[in-house]
């Protein structure tokens, strides 16, 4: 919780420079990716990272590869002033904003793919979508050269993907899963919340009430998938102007299907609230 | 050219950690992945890597995921005991041979592809070939971390694949070329030599000389592409035993199709000479 300036890094080979030399004085860099329009979930992922590395480095990036046509690229909602005074308030070191014609430069053509992990959920609705992650990632990883990074588990088949390829890969890094953060009235803070109305806020918060109830079946003995799953889409199906995509229940290490809840499990939802779309998972014990 | 002995290594980890170390201690690593069955070559890409750095470690590995079916991944040839000879005595330092079990785990599910440069010459011929090259070179760029890594330009397309991916993912490697070696006959230095029974290896002297050939055509006035490449097909064609799979001139450094020799340019070939595929290349001015 410093007083020290943070410094605003635009170029990559300047980031670069500066993580060589972080590392040659022996300090251990800990890494935020994130698209900026920060919240408290952001925070609490800085906070994790300071917990546990010397040199924090915030990246925002509103990373134009990882939408796909019609989705939200456009509006997606920007705040560079009170996302620079959150990050230096919350005490991060490098905050590196670079721009999207340098990091997709010309005749740019490559691309990481993560298979298995990358289907179903949210890679059935949004085609092509963790690709652009996994690489942005990727290139943010040899930027940035972190001996850590942090990861909300908000977003939780991001997480396994970009577990799954710095494992893959062999990037030497630890990746750490960072708490998902409720607001008040228990949605899951997201910075696409900011886009809901006051009436969309109050439907959007049956997503949070249905895990719940799953959870509150399985702790009772319920271990059916099936049963577990027609419950949560009855319950969000009650709900005018919300329109369910998937809800699922997944191993929470592969996110392998599971018939039944033997072991950790994540129960994750997916919505259109208005316009909207929002997620929301709970990881249940098994 | 020095008396050290060399340290084999075999496990990801200490390799990383290896060159931790190295880095630590200020030291240049430079870097030369190969398949084994070590020739001049190589050893002529190693020697490039010592001008430059002060560590070098030499990779071998038979990448399964570069090989196709029906192609010659189970007869490659290998000398474990000829190799470590051979870079000792080039003064490598360490020499990485990681197990195909380690490198490709169970649940393995992920790849890099380089999309443009990957298309045409050998890509039409060996699909899915780059991206096995682009992904195990990714995974041992994050293990032996580099300062500098030598390619030989006899896998003309290879060099700008990896060029490429480089760029694009921001490793933060130098990538040095590697003058192609011949044999006495002119025939170009590779393992895959070691099949040609020694009819095939006078046959194989052909794709040479139709490069040579071409090469006194651009100089002589012609810059037609159309008609350097009916030279060398012409030419490659007279020679019974030998079956061409492509010749064509790219733009050496996009590897782009042109028309006209007008600056920089590779004329490239591949053949079928007996059973074994030959690939060769001359860059010409312009």
């Amino acid at each position: 919780m410093g007083e020290e300036t943070m410094q605003v890094v635009r170029q990559i080979k300047e980031m670069q420079k500066i993580s060589d030399r972080l590392r040659e004085k022996g300090k251990r860099i800990g890494f935020v990716p994130t698209m900026g329009y920060l919240h408290d979930g952001h925070v609490s992922l800085v906070r994790k990272a300071k917990e546990l590395c010397d040199s924090i480095v915030v990246s925002i990036f509103v990373n134009p590869t990882q939408f796909g046509p019609g989705e939200d690229f456009q509006r997606y909602p920007r705040d560079e002033e009170g996302d620079r005074e959150k990050l230096e308030r919350a005490g991060v070191d490098f905050l590196f904003m670079p721009e999207a014609g340098e990091m997709y430069p010309p005749r740019y053509q490559t691309s990481v793919e993560v298979a298995e992990v990358s289907k179903g959920l949210c890679g059935d609705f949004r085609p092509g979508h963790f690709r652009g992650v996994a690489t942005v990632v990727a290139k943010l990883f040899n930027i940035v050269k972190p001996h850590a990074a942090v990861f909300g588990e908000k977003d939780y088949q991001q997480l396994l993907v970009i577990k799954r390829m710095v494992e893959d890969l062999n990037f030497d890094i630890e990746i750490i899963p960072g708490t998902l953060i409720r607001e008040e009235e228990g949605i899951a803070m997201s910075s696409r919340n900011a886009y809901l109305s006051p009436e969309d806020r109050k439907r959007a918060t049956v997503l949070y009430r249905s895990l719940v109830k799953a959870k509150e079946l399985v702790d009772s003995g319920e271990k059916r998938t099936y049963n577990i799953v027609q419950a949560v889409e009855k319950m969000i199906g009650s709900v005018k102007g919300v329109s369910l995509q998937y809800v699922e229940i997944r191993d929470a290490e592969t996110l392998e299907r599971v018939e039944r809840v033997s072991g950790p499990a994540v129960i994750a939802v997916a919505a259109m609230v208005g316009s909207v779309r929002l997620i929301d998972n709970i990881v249940i014990g098994g």
